[in-house]
């Protein structure tokens, strides 16, 4: 039996290792994630996202523990942002979760970029179709707020919460203004701290002067205690107040446009690199042209143009 | 005269505007940056990265001043967190270096990713690359340390000092042990704060604990008060002792050796990616893919096949 073939009977095992093989950018996985994909499509995939310190984990942590109460199975996708650095995700299986270890009905997993080909937000939606072949109903995914590559890996989501917290200085209130745009909730965490009630307010402020027109959704501003699980509750019921306007609105046909196009097009990149990769590897190109340019014999952009015009002769230009 | 003409011959409005034109994706750009290369490689580029909030925009602001009095000119690129969401560089021209804005000897530049083809770090690259022609004898990077865009910009940098701040609480702490590896200099900003020592101290220890090689360099843990000035010169003196151990060490030639390598493979992704698009775009490829998948009934990575195929039909494989 295919790895993809026991995803889909619900294997845990199997799931983790098409993962790795994901992870590790085998060949073979494509193979499985094809096998997969006309399979896909039930997973409510809520986006958890927020700068450092915002106490995201613990409140991925306690949603998680709500959804369950609720007889839903969780997958949950954290991405690591030290793991650039160092290949390998160490906030993940630290301190993460401890509780839900015993629960079949929880699957977390931690990614790293590693300078993967695909970048994180590949991963991360290959990793999320994975999660949604095995049976789960929701798909948490929780990322850093900051970069273009975490805006890519909200887009994923059906789903976007904000995560702020009182008090992380000026350059956090102008992250805010630009963050507006992607959150469907907006979560003041750490709402015991000083200055919570004025985050709050501010952030509601912000989002009124959106001038949301009629029949779209007006996000709301929630305040939590992660730590203490106070807020869980009424933010579960909100999040799934926001899928049921998603779902029988007319965004859930563009979102999956969307989506799909920019699933295209990040492979699409991906299999014309490697093919460039393993075109060059044969003539012995990339270090001849390495070794040109740091004589400044030639600049990259010249460079590129010869190989790809050797590469598709004559059929685009 | 061409732009990149006027550049060299330092003309400042002309490289504002073959700036604009790398931005907006012009295809002429990509002629001027090559007339501009082989004049390149005189600036010494510092990284400044960091979370939000550490007072990067201040440290800049303040080590432009001590290189300005120092002789020095100095070309600054500021990455702007905010920028994928709004489009606009928010931060950039709001509120920053208003005491440098008659200086001839100051170049400000913030950058927006507007979901370009070649991210962040390219459009980073590019406009270095232009302030060096310009004739900056100092190129600072100011860039928010979380997420690959940003390590793969501080790559650019020949010294990276990364900027923390006393009291972000545990994420950050997290975050330390993987920036570790990108600073040749560590800045504990904010220094009057409390905890500031104990961040100091934390920080030195990690770096110890690396086991740094006889002859290599060992990053030095330094404290600031942006705000006041407060150990500015200090750290202006121990980036100048950073680039005369990185001048005269092997260490060069592999950076170069990668940064060449890495710019190929940048440029080579795009080149491929707009001649797919391209070819696409004559057949209308990409609506009728999309409208497949959104009836399930093909998968990305077999669509991608089939298009690679026919763009380059035996060439590679």
């Amino acid at each position: 039996m295919s790895l993809a073939e026991q995803v889909l009977e619900g294997n845990i095992r199997a799931a983790a290792r098409l993962m790795r093989d994901i992870d590790d950018g085998r060949i073979q996985a494509i193979d499985e994630l094809k096998a997969l994909y006309p399979r896909t499509g039930n997973a409510y995939i809520i986006g958890i996202t927020g700068p450092p310190g915002a106490g995201k984990s613990t409140l991925v942590d306690q949603l998680t523990a709500s959804f369950r109460t609720r007889g839903k199975k969780v997958g949950i996708v954290a991405i690591d942002p030290t793991s650039p650095f160092t290949g390998g995700a160490i906030l993940g299986d630290r301190i993460r979760m401890n509780r839900h270890s015993c629960d079949e009905g929880v699957f977390i997993r931690s990614l790293a970029t590693r300078g993967a080909l695909g970048g994180l937000s590949r991963s991360t939606s290959d990793v999320a179709l994975v999660l949604d072949a095995l049976g789960m109903d929701i798909v948490i995914i929780e990322t850093v707020g900051v970069g273009q590559d975490e805006v890519d890996i909200v887009k994923e989501a059906h789903t976007t919460c904000v995560v702020m917290v009182p008090g992380l200085g000026d350059d956090i209130q102008a992250i805010k203004a630009g963050i507006l745009e992607i959150g469907d909730i907006f979560v003041v965490n750490k709402a015991d701290r000083e200055g919570a009630d004025r985050t709050a307010r501010e952030l509601s402020t912000m989002l009124e002067m959106r001038h949301a027109a009629e029949g779209n959704w007006h996000p709301k501003v929630m305040k939590t205690e992660a730590q203490r699980g106070t807020g869980i509750d009424e933010l579960t019921d909100e999040i799934l107040a926001h899928r049921d306007f998603f779902l029988s609105s007319k965004t859930m046909d563009n979102f999956l446009r969307e989506r799909n196009q920019r699933h295209f097009m990040g492979i699409l990149r991906d299999t014309l690199l490697k093919k460039a990769l393993l075109f060059m590897a044969q003539s012995g190109y990339v270090n001849r042209v390495v070794t040109s340019m740091g004589e400044h014999r030639i600049d990259p952009y010249s460079a590129v143009e010869e190989i790809v015009s050797k590469m598709m002769p004559d059929r685009v230009d």
